[in-house]
């Protein structure tokens, strides 16, 4: 086994996932990797339940959960494998208008906010297709930055926070004017370029000012398939894209289709107004022209023209790394108006991951909740899931706090053996229900969810030292696991207990578990509760 | 002429300076490559006083001024060209610890504020070197923000707007703990990157809690120098940088090292920290763990190590795509508590552009003092230099405020043939002194400096009509020049005049300019002025 896994020696301990390896709580490295002996070595190793157990050449040890391993022969294609930046073409999907022809992607601003499933669609079709369009934005100004908000954050510019696109008396820049705009990235001047661009509409009456999309991807596709010596030209020949006015002098040499190591498309900077006089040997410059005018011709054609009319409250979000945007001209008396701002690609990918990270953890608790929670619960009448529902529908009939009503409804999750990770059970972890429920559930809430279920064991025992009666009426079961427990709490433990910020709202979630027995009571199913976990996820 | 112009007949019909061409408000191109005729050529070429007038195939017509063209050859090297990515190690200083052993690029805070000169420095030595420190910044929280306000936008991240680096409670980074941080840049999980990190003092009594910086581009060009397989294998494999908490998944997968299309070092992310699992072919893994550790120790070496104490009050500011920064462990119980933000390096570089093009700009108004304004001023007993330092010193004996003193100064500055831009004849724009001396001065002014020498001329009409003492007390010359002006205004001008915002200033300013013509009055010289006008273009 050794032998086989030499390779990748460096590998498994560079990722060892040891509490001394990697910090718990951040979960970052703990050690540089000129730590390690030069000569380091698997000495042994072992496999149990899966996991592999290696014993190293410096004395350490490591334990791998089953999955750690990717399969032997490693990702089939580097270019496909998961280590892979995916702002290049690879991660997107190249399009030209008429596969729009259905629709583009678009949602209603309400559905967005409140529907964490609508607005993952929106970020999706931003990081897949370079833009969304969202509609029925209020039109009133300064909702643009709102918007952004809502996934990052604004990147202030020269232009401001947010920038009015209309016709202005002196303007700095010909979007500030009636003129035509051909198909064009904002910005090539600023490096790093801002990498979001929102245009929202307030006003639209003007004649002309229709909107149009081009996906700069799918263009520098074209050009490398028709020209790959120009397309190869475009890529290594920096051009000087320049912004000045009075307190302002931006500048920046940078090609105008870049490519990733692997000369995949990565982003593309495309402004005819704001390049400057570029400086190359004379041989080099009719070549670059012919190659920069082919390029220029490709952007225009008919079929990568996607037109569209931003109407008042339509907000178009689009990749300002990928997308051309463009506008007719427009009568200079008829009332138009944008604003817009700029944000960045890696704050919306982030949202998306989140959302997608929460939506499957809740898929997750409704698997649990659905299959393992079904079982028999400790001689108890109802099922592990008909309790903690139980305690959910009283904490609600109560008129219980959101967070309350969660805790309820998730008290118990740390029964479930799917929520004790590998990496838990390898740091040792305490299987104490209350705690892992509680440390498991933090990855998605905060701690007023998650610190009356951390307390609800110790609620049990402070009530059975206050209340009498509250211990004389426990079940044979409970009574059975507050021995396990630890026995009441003494009067200084209860006394220390009742001074805890969360025990009021531990003893609430207590009386519910305790109350959440009945056989005959029907309420509703995990489901019901999917948007409130939701909204509390995102708070 | 045509045939040794022809290859670069694009580029020159691209760079026509005409206002057709050119928006003159703005500077930007007002049409597309695709625009021109793609069989485009010179039809005839006609040089007068060195400008050169071009005939185009489509009946076009572009003036150039002489130093238009570069030099026939082009750049002799085109590596060094103008046209060239100033963010590569071609735009830098290169260092090592010993290259600061007489002291690092330092500035007290107060004189950072106080002189463009000072501040130029300091951004200076961040574009060369990568960093300088300001001392005396208040040592008071938030005052970190303002010190980026000076030159830029601050990035906010999932850290805030603002970082507190101490010890917290429930660290989501190594960073806010007492641990030692071995060198890295930040933030290498965010695509893009800041580009600029500020760190400000407030406290460091602990024992240990030492900063270090290295530079980056120097170890990567020691590794390029020493193991060229590695540094290529570096700057095309993607590394997946890693940030995770409960409200954040931020990952981008990119290399070590990257490389402008030259193969120059552009850009180096280095964080042992925030490193996941690389998913490479088996047989890549060695490799890239062999050259990533060889790099790894490069940052190490004692000489690459720029090892210096924060104080309360210094703040250092690093290019955080070059820089590698660190700190020693300190005592957890000392107090020990930085703030930090991140901003970008395309603000501070325009920051950097426009107080270069200020100070150019008062060399070139001192010169034309010092020139061409000390030769005789039509028939008058002063010179021109003269008669405007002595109207500025009128104004400033009067108490006027320092925009009018400015205009007082600057007035007739139009006079002056180099203000008058090869661009602004080529537009055929009216020459009238106080249009040009006006229009010229809006590139550093605002409009309560040049809207009075724009009206000055007209003040002078004015006060002809409503005050006969004042025409009657003109000199000769002045009389003359009345004339040559339009004479006096007629009730009708006279009364639109004094209806306009600025019409008080450019009487006063009107005054002063007639009081300045006495041969005996000794007045402070434009260098005493430079500080004023300093402070007035940076309003």
């Amino acid at each position: 086994m050794p032998d086989t896994l030499a390779p990748r020696a460096f590998w498994l301990r560079d990722n060892c996932p040891c509490a001394e390896c990697r910090d718990p709580r951040s979960g970052q490295k703990l050690f540089q990797i000129t730590d390690l002996p030069e000569d380091l070595t698997i000495a042994a190793s072992t496999e149990a339940d899966g996991a592999l157990e290696l014993l190293w050449s410096d004395g350490h040890r490591s334990r791998y959960p089953a999955d750690f391993l990717p399969s032997p022969a490693g990702p089939a294609d580097s270019a496909a494998g998961p280590t892979d930046d995916r702002r290049t073409e690879h991660g997107k999907r190249l399009w030209q208008a008429a596969d729009f022809a259905a629709g583009i992607p678009e949602a209603d601003w309400s559905a967005y906010q409140a529907d964490p499933a609508e607005r993952a669609a929106v970020l999706r079709a931003v990081q897949r297709f370079g833009f969304a369009v969202l509609r029925g934005v209020p039109a009133e100004p300064g909702r643009v930055l709102a918007v952004a908000e809502t996934f990052g954050f604004v990147r202030r510019t020269n232009y401001g926070e947010l920038f009015d696109v209309r016709v202005e008396p002196n303007p700095n820049n010909l979007a500030f004017t009636s003129a035509a705009i051909a198909p064009h990235t904002d910005n090539p001047y600023r490096d790093p370029v801002p990498t979001l661009q929102l245009l929202h509409c307030l006003e639209n009456a003007a004649e002309g000012g229709d909107s149009a999309l081009v996906d700069g991807f799918r263009a520098a596709a074209l050009l490398r398939a028709e020209a790959p010596a120009d397309f190869a030209l475009l890529t290594r020949t920096p051009v000087p894209f320049v912004f000045r006015d009075r307190d302002t002098e931006l500048r920046a040499d940078r090609p105008l289709i870049d490519t990733d190591p692997r000369g995949r498309i990565r982003e593309v900077r495309f402004n005819n107004r704001s390049i400057e006089r570029i400086e190359l040997p004379e041989a080099e410059l009719a070549p670059f022209y012919a190659a920069y005018r082919r390029f220029a011709e490709i952007t225009l054609r008919p079929e990568l023209q996607l037109a569209f009319r931003l109407g008042p409250g339509d907000c178009v979000v689009f990749d300002n790394t990928r997308l051309l945007h463009a506008r007719t001209a427009f009568a200079q008396q008829g009332a138009r108006h944008l604003q817009g701002c700029y944000a960045d690609l890696d704050g919306l990918n982030s949202t998306l991951a989140v959302l997608d990270r929460r939506a499957a953890a809740l898929d997750l608790l409704q698997e649990l909740f659905e299959g393992e929670g079904a079982a028999e619960y400790l001689g108890e009448r109802v099922t592990q899931a008909e309790h903690m529902l139980q305690a959910a529908a009283l904490a609600q009939r109560a008129g219980a706090a959101d967070e309350l009503v969660a805790a309820a409804l998730l008290h118990d999750v740390g029964h479930f053996t799917g929520v004790v990770t590998g990496r838990q059970l390898m740091q040792g972890q305490d299987n104490r229900h209350s705690d892992t429920g509680a440390d498991w559930l933090a990855q998605w809430f905060g701690p007023a969810v998650t610190e009356p279920i951390r307390l609800h064991v110790a609620a049990k025992r402070y009530l059975c030292t206050v209340e009498p009666a509250y211990r004389a009426a426990l079940s044979e079961a409970s009574e059975y696991t507050l021995q396990v427990q630890g026995g009441p709490f003494t009067a200084a433990q209860a006394a220390d207990f009742a001074a805890l910020p969360g025990a009021a709202d531990a003893v609430a979630v207590r009386r519910w578990d305790d109350a959440a027995k009945d056989p005959e009571l029907d309420v509703p199913g995990f489901a019901a509760y999917r948007p409130l976990l939701a909204a509390l996820m995102a708070r």
